[in-house]
Order: C-alpha cells, then sequence, then structure tokens
C-alpha cells in the first residue's frame, strides 16, 4: 500500500498535479509503520487506508509530498492495486516451483516411457499402460495451468485507481493519464475503466489459481496412492516414526492435498463475491481480501510441496512389474480377445476370454494355462502369440506417441 | 452420445479398422431410445454407456456397424466427448445473449454518457457519475466473460478418446489417427493426450462460466437496487400484482440473480472433482456430470434474463437528478473542497466543508446556503464559481473518456 | 403446493374466514395440471403460485372455494410451505435407508469384532485393529446423522404462512389461529414467527443433509480403498465388464461417493442464500428453490447406494490376514518396543526395534529373524513372548470394548 | 496441544501406567516455546507435533515425566483435542455477543412494537408491518444459532485419543479409562470412540457456526439497506469520512456482511473434508486445521461486529412513516381492497383498486383521491372508513401477538 501511495505521489508530479519538490520527500524513511495502531484505525474506518495515510503523513511531515499524498484516490484504489501488487509478487515462486515442477514430470515422461505398470480404473487393475504415460499426463495438466496463471500475471494485473466512485474527479482532466503513470511506475496493467465493483480481474486470478490447486491435487492424490504400502509402486516419504519405521509417510504429497482441498471453496467465495453493489460494494469487496491472499499463500504452499514431493519421488519399476502379475495375467484378457477376435470374430473371443477368465479366479490357475486348454484357442493362437498378447509391453497402443506429444508440447512453454 | 459412437464407427473405417460397409449401417434409425431402460443400466453399471450400446447394437442389426461399435473406447470417452458436444451448443445461446446484452450496456454507456446520477460506496450516496459510466463499467466486464467463454469454446472444448486406460491399444498404432478423426467429424479439438484424469478442461469451462455468472449478478444486483422504490431510478419490471398494483417487481433480474448466486459453488465442486484417482476416478468423474450440466443451463437462464432484463429496462434520468438533490447539496462538498483547495490549502477547504455540512445537516438548510454565509468561501469564490463546483454535472472528472475506452473496447470484440 | 392451498382453505373455514360451503368444492379433481402453461408463468411472475392458483381456480369453478383460495397467503407462503412437505416425505426414505445402514454396520462390528485387519494411517500400513472397530466407527457416525436428521424432521419443518409482509394482515386477527391450522393439517410444525427472509431452517435441514453426505462418504470412500485390487479386503462389485472380467467395479460405492461430493458446495449454497433482503428476498429465496431438492435428491440417492453397498459388501479375512503380512512383522514393531520398553525402558527399546527394522527392510528378513538375533532381546523376551507382542491379535488395546460401547448406543437408537 | 499433553499424563499417572513422580515435572515452565522451531518441524512431519513433544521432552528434563509425555496417544490425538480446547474457548465470546444481540433485537422488539414501517418484497414497497416485527424476526434466529452453538458446546466437543489407529494398544487394557480422565479435566466430552476419521463433530461445529453466521449475515444485510441515504429509516454509522461528512457509512454491518459471507464456503470444505481415508486422512484432516480457527475467527469478528452494529442503532421512526408516504397511498391498495370486498366481492374490488391505482401512478394524485372519485366505493365505504383503510397502523393484522410470541420465547432461552 505505501508502494502504491508514493507511486501516486509520482504520478501527481509527472501530471503537474503536485510539486516537483514533492518528489524528495519521497525518500523519508517510513518504516516502521504501527501495525497495531493501523489494525485499530481498520476496525474504525472499515479500511486501513485512513490510518495509513494519516501515519505516512505524520512521517512525511509537513512538505509538500505530505500535502498531495492519496490526492485523488480512495480507500479502495489503494487496496486493490497493493492486492494486484502482492499478487504479482506471489505468483512468481509459484510460476517457478510449476515450471521445476512440470519439468520433472518431463523426465519422469522422459525415463518412463517404456516402464511398464498396470492401469487403473475406479481402483481396480484394469489394463496396462507405463508410467511415462501417467507423468506425461500430470506434464500436460501442469503447462495448462502455467500457461492460465501466466497470462493473468502478464495481462490481468491492473493498477486500480477511480477516485470515490471511479471518475477521478479530484483529477479534473487528467485522471487517464495519472492512471496510466501509476501504472507504468508499479509496473501493472492500466485498465480501460476503474473496477471498483467489476470484478472480473481477482476472479480470473482465484479461477487460476483453483485450476492450478486441482492440477497439483490429482497429481498428489496419485503419489499417495501409488506409495501405498500394498501398492508401493513410488516411495514419496522420507521415512517413518521411531515407532513405525516401515512406514514412508507422504508428507510433502499430503501438504499438497490438504491445502489444494481448501481453494475451489475459497474460488467459489470470490465469485460469489463478484456482486458488489453500486461503486463500492458493502461487504463483498471486503471479503475478497484475505480470500485472495489466502489464495495465494496455499497454491503457493502446494506448488513449493509439490515441486519437493516430484524431486524426491523414487519410481520403484520392479514393483510395478509385480503388481503387473498379481492377476495372474487376467488383466491381458483384453489384449488377447482382441488377438483372438482377429479370428474368431470379436464376439466369440470376448466370451471365450470371460469364461477362462471366470475358471482362473476359481481354479487359482492362471490366464494363460486356462487359455492353453482351449483347444479353439490353441487352434487359433500359437504359444508364441498367446505369450506376446498376454506380454503386457505388447499392448500399450500409442503411448510412446502420446508421450512425444506431451514432451513436444512442453518444450514449446519452456 | 448417439453422434459420438457413430463419429469413432466412420472413424474406425477411415482408418480400415473396420469395413466400409459398417458407414451404411449408420443411417438406421436409432430413436427413441427407451430412456427408462439406459436409467436402470447406468445404475447398474455406473455410466449410461454400456446401456447405450447395448441398444444401438440392436437398432444396428447384426453388420459390421454394430460389430464394430464402441470399439476402442471406454465409457468415459463416450460421456466426456458427448459433454464437450453439449457445452458446445449450450455455448452458442449463452455466447449471443451476452453480446446482446453487452451491445445494450454499449448503447446505454452512449445514450447516457451525460445522464448525471449520484454514485454510491456502501450503499451511502457519495459523490456524483453518470449512468453511462455504470453502463460502460457492465460492459467492460461482459465483453471480459465473454471473451472467456468465446476462448474455451474455441480451444478448450475437445474430443476424449483413449480406452480403458489411455493408451488406445485396442486400436493398435493407428489410435491418434483414430482420435484426429473423431475430433474432425465433431468439430471439436484434438487433445495431446486422452485426458481421462487430468480435467483442467471441464474445469475452465466451470470457471469461464463462473466469471460469466458473477458479471451478470453484479449487473442484476445493481438493477434491483435502482429499481427499489425509494431510488426508482431505473425501472426493471413489466408491472405489478392483482394486489398491489403499484410494485413494479424486477422478475428478470431477480431471476438472474437468483441462478448467479448458485454457481460459484457448483464451480467449487467442478474444481474440486479435479483430484481425480490413477486412471479413472471413483466418484470424482461422475461428480462432474449433472454439475456441468446444471452450470450450462443456469448460466444460460441468467443470460437468458439478463438479456430480458437489459432489453426491458427503463431509465429514469429525472429521478436520478432528484436523487441528486436529497442531500441538500452534501454530495458536492469534496468538489466545493477541491476548488477552495486551490487558494486555501486542501486542509482548511476540507475543515471549512466539514463545518458547513454539519451546520447543513443539523440546521436543516442546504451546503449552498451554509457556505454563501462563510466569509473566507465568499472571498475565494465568486458566486458563479460556487454554484458551479456544486453542479454535479461539473465533477465528472474523465468520466466521458472512460466510457470512450469502454465502447471503443468494445467495437473491437463485436 | 396444492396441498399447502387445499389446507388453507380448511384453514380458513374453520377460523370462519370462508363458507363452510367451500369444502365441497374441494373434493373437485385438479389433476392434471398444464405444466408447461405453469413454467410459463412461473417465467413471467418470478413464482409459480400465481399461475397455480389461477389453474386450481379455473378447476374449483366460481364457488366459494375459488373465491377464497389463496387468501391471506403470499406466494412464498405457499413455495416454502410445500418445500417443507417435500422435505418431510424425502427424509423418509432417507432415514430408513440410513437405519438399514446402520443395523448392517453394527452387524458388521459384532460379526468382525475380533477379525484382525491392518491400520492404516495416511495410505501406509501402521499397526493392527479389526474390521470391527472399523464398522464401529462406521456406525456411531451414522448413528449421530439419523439423529441430526430426525431432529430437523421432527421440530424444523414448519408452514410458512404470513402473507405479503409477515404480518397476516389480510386475516385481521385470526392470522395465528389460521397458521395453526394448516400446520396441523399439514403435520408441521408451527413456527412462531413467519420466516420469509429468517432461513435457519432451510439451513438446518441442509446442514443435516450435509452430515450424512460426509458420513456416507467417508464409508464410501473406505469400501473402494479396501475394495482395491491391490488390498482386495472387502469385495463390494457385482462383477466386471465382458471385456474385464476381473474386474470387480465398486459401482454402488462410487455412486455414493459422486452423489456426496456434490453436496458441501450445495450446503454452501443454502448458507449463502440466508442473507435475504427486508420482508422477501431478491434472487437468495429463489436460490434455495432447486438447491433443496438437489441437496434431498442427492442425499436420498447416497443412501440408496448406501444401503446397496452395504448390503452387498463381502469382507475378506483372510486376505486382511495376508496383508498383515505385507511388511514382515514390521508393522508389530510398536508391539514389541512396547513389551521390549517394560524391561529395557523406551528409549532403548524403540532404539532396538528401529534397528532391527532397518536391517529387516534392507535384508529382506522378517522382523521376527531380526530381533532373534539380537542378544539382548534374547535376553528380556523368551520365544514365545516375542511371538505373542510379534502376534497383531495380541495388540489390539481396548477394540472389544469400544465395539461394545458402540453397540449400546446403537441399541439405544434404534 | 501442550495442555493436552500433561492431561495424558496426568491421567496415565491416575491409570499407574505412570509413575506419580510424573505430576511435579509437570510444574516445570514450559514457555517460551520456539515456533519457528516448531513450524519447520511441523513443514518435515506433516503435524506439529512431534516437534512440540521433542521440546517438552527437552524442558521436562530426564525425569519420568518426559518418559511418559505422549504415551499411547498419536499426533492427531493431540490436535484434534487440541482443536476442541480453542473452539470450546472461542465459543464463549461468540454466545456472548450473541447473546447480547439477541438482547438488544428483544428490545428493539419491544421498543418498536408499533412503529408503522412499510414492509418489502424483492425491494419494493409492499404493505406495512412494524420495526417491531423486523427485530422480532432477527431475535427468533438469533435464539435459534445460539441454540445451536450452544448444543454443540454443551455435547458436541470432545477428547480425541485413539493411538495410531483407534485401538489405544499402546495402554493395553486401560484405554478407555484413560480417555475418561483426559475429557475429565479438560471438561470436554468422552466419546464413545476414537473419531480420527469419523467427523461429524468438527463436521457439526462448523455447520452451526455457519448457520450463526447466516444469522448475522442477513441482520446485517437488512441494516446496509434501512441504513441507504435514500431509505434512512436507520443511522448505523459513526460519521463520514472528511471529505463526505454526509456519509454515514456502515462499518460495523459492512464488517458483519464480509466476514459472514467468507463462512459458508469454508463450512463446505469441512464438510468435504469429512471424507478421510481408512485410520488417518491424507490431506483431509490437515485440511481441517485452519479452516476450522478461520471458521471461528471470522464468526467471533462477525458476532462483535453485529453486537456493536446492533447497540449503536439508531431508529428514525420519523423517516419510516415519511416513506411510507412515498407512494401516495398506494402501498395500502391490498387494505382497502380487502375492506371494499367484504361489500363488493373480492374480484371487484381488487379490479377497482387496480384501476384506482394506475390512474394514481399516471395522474399523479393520491390514491385516497382517486378513490373518492369512484362512486362504487363511495357507496361502499364511509370517508372515515376509507382513511381508515388507508391508515397503515390498521393494517397490521397479528404483529402484535407475533412480536409476543418472540418475546417469550426469548425470555424462555436467556
Amino acid at each position: 500500500m505505501v508502494d502504491v501511495e508514493l507511486a501516486l505521489v509520482r504520478a501527481l508530479v509527472g501530471a503537474e498535479l503536485a510539486p516537483a519538490s514533492a518528489l524528495k520527500d519521497l525518500g523519508t524513511d517510513l518504516d516502521p509503520l504501527d501495525l497495531a495502531a493501523l489494525g485499530r484505525s481498520t476496525g474504525e474506518h472499515g479500511t486501513p487506508v485512513p490510518g495509513l495515510v494519516k501515519a505516512l503523513r505524520e512521517r512525511l511531515g509537513d512538505g509538500p509530498a505530505a500535502d498531495v499524498l492519496h490526492r485523488g484516490a480512495t480507500s479502495q484504489d489503494i487496496v486493490d492495486t497493493a492486492l494486484m501488487l502482492v499478487a504479482r509478487r506471489a505468483l512468481e515462486p509459484i510460476l517457478d516451483d510449476l515450471a521445476v515442477a512440470a519439468d520433472r514430470c518431463a523426465e519422469l515422461a522422459e525415463r518412463h516411457r517404456d516402464t511398464v505398470q498396470i492401469g487403473r480404473t475406479l481402483l481396480q487393475q484394469a489394463v496396462p499402460l507405463t508410467f511415462g504415460l501417467v507423468a506425461a499426463g500430470w506434464l500436460v495438466d501442469l503447462d495448462v495451468a502455467r500457461a492460465e496463471l501466466a497470462s493473468v500475471r502478464a495481462t490481468g494485473l491492473a493498477v486500480q485507481l477511480g477516485g470515490a466512485v471511479g471518475t477521478l474527479a479530484p483529477l479534473g482532466d487528467r485522471g487517464v493519464e495519472v492512471v496510466a503513470a501509476v501504472a507504468a511506475q508499479l509496473k501493472l496493467a492500466e485498465p480501460d475503466l476503474p473496477w471498483h465493483t467489476n470484478r472480473t480481474r481477482p476472479a480470473r486470478l482465484a479461477s487460476a489459481l483453483g485450476l492450478a490447486a486441482g492440477v497439483l491435487a490429482t497429481i498428489a492424490r496419485d503419489v499417495t496412492l501409488y506409495a501405498q504400502t500394498e501398492v508401493g509402486e513410488v516411495v514419496a516419504g522420507a521415512g517413518g516414526s521411531s515407532t513405525m519405521p516401515h512406514k514412508r509417510n507422504p508428507v510433502d504429497a499430503v501438504a499438497v492435498v490438504a491445502c489444494a482441498q481448501r481453494i475451489p471453496a475459497l474460488v467459489a467465495t470470490m465469485l460469489g463475491a463478484m456482486s458488489q453493489e453500486y461503486q463500492r460494494a458493502a461487504g463483498a469487496w471486503q471479503a475478497e481480501w484475505e480470500t485472495l491472499l489466502e489464495l495465494l499463500r496455499l497454491t503457493g504452499s502446494a506448488a513449493d510441496a509439490a515441486h519437493a514431493m516430484l524431486a524426491g519421488l523414487e519410481v520403484d519399476p520392479q514393483r510395478m512389474r509385480a503388481n503387473l502379475e498379481l492377476t495372474n495375467g487376467l488383466v491381458m484378457g483384453e489384449s488377447v480377445a482382441g488377438v483372438l477376435g482377429e479370428s474368431l470374430g470379436r464376439a466369440r473371443a470376448q466370451e471365450l476370454l470371460a469364461e477362462a477368465s471366470r475358471r482362473a479366479v476359481s481354479g487359482g490357475r492362471s490366464l494363460r494355462e486356462e487359455l492353453r486348454d482351449v483347444p479353439e484357442v490353441r487352434d487359433a493362437l500359437g504359444e508364441d502369440e498367446l505369450d506376446r498378447a498376454l506380454d503386457p509391453a505388447s499392448y500399450l497402443g500409442v503411448t510412446s506417441q502420446l508421450i512425444d506429444r506431451a514432451l513436444a508440447r512442453h518444450r514449446e512453454v519452456s
């Protein structure tokens, strides 16, 4: 807020609405402000600005800077612009963390391009994919989230300056010029109009943070699932407690989930707060302040924890391979049915597979053994053909091409 | 969903994964489907697709189309792609309504460029603006919301096709080609990767709808406030009930508010549902279905009602002028202080105004009368100057320039 | 709504505000109403009531019933009371389903009181409990949710009748009497005051539904996790698809999660809608209508699916036992440390266990083997004592007592 | 958290699971803890408890208290119980503020029992009521919200103690006894079962806070509306800014609205977080921590501001009377139609009123003048009867009885 007030003074000088002599007072050391007093004043006035202006005037002394301080501005101008500055600063480490996380996903996608893993739907083993494809899926959405946040940072963070009702009346015919000068100084966008009660800016920022959090949440959720004791395909924790040394608690992933889980509701608060009365809202605007800070803080924490989580992620291809065997080949039924179907027709092939699968489940034998006992299958497929159809690595479709696409897109945005 | 299944068959034929003869079966009349039976099957399988495929196969008979139907696809492929088609269709009237609403705001901004009105902050009269500036504020945000929705429609609605776990394995090495062909047929974007559990697409759509709803809500909230019996600056209702014929219930504005108020929470549901397990979520994906439809339906209703509300809006410049007089000139205090400050200094001017205002409130006289009685004011300002400073039309700053900017931006996007 | 209008006529007759002859018209067959016409009229008037009253009058003919129909009421009276009736009807099957679900949990708690299972924290194996204790935890919260809903049904569903602004002015001094009579007829509570904009009633109903949904969600989430292929401690699905016959998709559990996941946001909409202007809200009240119905519908679907899920749940004690062995005894470290600590002190015991556990992990031997090789342990614990400390069934604390408490509490409320 | 750890040591001594000598160490001065170090440890372990226990052990020295500290507990036991303690402490001033607010509403209801005011529906003037009835409506809901919060405080805040997975295994067969002793010491309820992942307790607390916030929000919203410059029926602000001395910004009401508007979404987060995995959630539990504190803080701020708002509320009966005149009598149309209807029949009476109202609106005359010109009306009503029917004070129905009911109910709970 101090930065905003000082930028305004400089802009007033530039527009010859304040004497150049005001500039030299701006070097005055303004710290530290009495935050407790500011808090009390905030409660009394409903915004922190009157107390801040008073405190700054006391510091600046009787000179021209004190005299023109806050000229033309309303409290909301200062608070909104300050929130935009805070957002810009907060987005920097968030975008950095997301970039590193995306790079790490790209690396995982490349390295595990052929690391076969069972795919799971509704938490049930289904058919194979590779861990590289999983990482590529994470990557694609991280890059989407980064693009949204970068777009908001580049064009969505604008200065707010309109005076009491958005006309900039106290600045006569120089209002537009002063807004442009403040925007240039603070490196914020210059809005077409003051946006006191037209709140697409904070709403878009909130939505972009919500999108990023959602992407991080699904990655972290996957990590906690892959790290389950019974799954064990990744290790995502530094080590267990003294009483349970075998545990590898996925602390970073849990932190991502915990932060991200709180974000959708905060986005809803921001969207609901868009409905603001007349030229200054009686409540909805004030509801934005802490909500926006919370969104930035929580997304920042989630991005930081996700960065750590991905950096430390250990992948266990052996365990992935072992898990593929858990069903004694049943997960390859779709693959075999596809091959069999070429000679026997889809319907008959599926029927044979369904029967063999049922026998395998009830009799405790492998799908391979059951299938070898079926003359119709033996006639249709040689031993090698059957083995190939039962090999997860043979049933990956266009996995590698898809990974290439994700990596290529990522290189475009890196 | 039927469109998606048929597009897939065509794409399979194109990729030579199905015989060309399958195409001619596609002309079969598939209507009407037994929706009750579909509903029961949906409950049993957890998605509507197995029941649908069965019903379509029965219609298509024993030919090649029935045989290749749904080949390579998983239920989620069909449901997600169908949702994207529904979204594209629903966005059309929404964008149309928003465009008409924006044009109407532009017209109001132009026509009421100089229609002076009191600005209100925290629901208290503050200083003047023009109704044109209010309408320009609405316009700017409508255009932002339209741009977001148009961007989502243009690039964010993509086909979903990945098979059980996203590898497109049943299609061998032709998967990418088939996806492209389905996308082309359905006029949806071709995604880099299947997005079964990477949900930025539905999330961005939801956020864009949330943004539009927020913009409509604030316009409608303003309309209900301006239409209050005690304010009366607009009339926004067709006429009262039989028992209360004086009432002009703002029925359309109320409908906008009612629809829009339900939207932020639904957006939160969509963002929260982004966290989806492994290759197919056990609940979160299914939670999206009706939520997304509800978002489209409610935003559509809000846009339609907003269109009607703005089309029928009657503006009452006389009542606006009358309301400017309600405080006996007190709302012009800031203006007078500004002018007085040029000769007496800001601090002294504000002090004089504060005193005069207090006397005006307690004594029931106008600010003008009180000021005329202060020698210091009389010395500083001639009668004409004072009258000008007390004239709302003289204290509008850069209102007209701001309106021009909003209109220029609107022309760019129209 | 028809029930409400007719109850009002009867009450007016009872209060001698309408002739007794009005009663006999009430037998007129009022079905079917033209719902499309009602829909159009709703759009026009902003509520369905004017259209309904008009339609009913047409049916009732020119008699006294038509004349007094809707007398003293405002549209909101009819809509709110009707919503309360719908809520009461909807709560019946919901409470029935929850009761059956709770009974089933009680049965599981009793039957699996001693079925040892590994407890899991942060999705990592921790120390043992029994599946009976898990079911008892579900039971306790189901009973809390049932009590809340039953309390809302018993006292929270009240008639709404106040006329335009809550004074019941058109009924002169008989208003209170008429309200009581309508309440008695509809078996709804009689409120102290009309509650047009005092919305604790719908808000409490929504919160109680939200609580029930949250309880169901956590049970269903557990079921999907226990049913994972790699965990396999319960089977919760009827059987797989034709192409993946090994899958046992937990369809009912997924339905519970999907419904329940949409509910918290709808509760937020209801709480946010409590802020209603003056004597009739311009939007917030109307936002309640469908939201409340959706809450009832979704909670009802979740309760029904939960009922089915629990009824069909198969528990696999053998697999539970097998999973306890997955870590080669490491999960019993806390138990052994407790016993060892009695002679060696807690700190030393934990140190020994941590070392043995680490060796077990790296060397691939069981914790038992590692511990047997430590002289200090051999000196402190005999072979039998060690085996007992390594036996999950010996480390269950007060599990059985806790289950007894849950069952006793359940019997109280059954 | 320190209180919880110490209570546990005392309970262990009581159950003879720790030596009595441990008690005397508990007098050690434990302050101040190094909060920054605790923060770092929290990030590392995912909960603050390991760092806290370590810090406490360092303070307590090598004695028996340090040795038994935290025995039998898991981190969640400490955090959850501490949250319950925080909730109990926070609810005290909240309930106090709500009680004072309710008393103030009771006083307003009594004092303004006959203060006639126009009722407004959809923000349009409708028919009269009294301000006492408005205040009685506020009162009734404040008392409902108080009852809910008091009930949660009395029975819903329970100790959490279960050990790693809820069996209390480390305490052998003394677990239940220890839980009871901790509960007694901390004056929290003793739960039937540990509730690590059975979250009705925090959810009910959150819902009760949400209910209270909703009640406060609607009162505050009304206050901002009644305080509008154009309505002016209450004054709710201390005084305007220096530049706009005429403004009476309703700062307290705005604070209530701002806090309350953020609460529904936080309740949704709490309800959504009920779905917790197995015996300790990987994210959802951790998401509760700050959310619950935020709910307590925001409800506390809202209650405090509401207290101030109601304490300072100035009611302006004269302005209420003046606003009743704004429509030149049209708001009394329903009243006149009622009286006329007794002789002319309802339909004819409404028709006459509708016509006269339309003429009044278009011709600028009062409803009284228009009606006097209608022979049919003159024949039916004498001048006195018409004047009485046009007098707002004559058309208040059972307002006074309703106020009595609200006051009686309030006395019951005070």
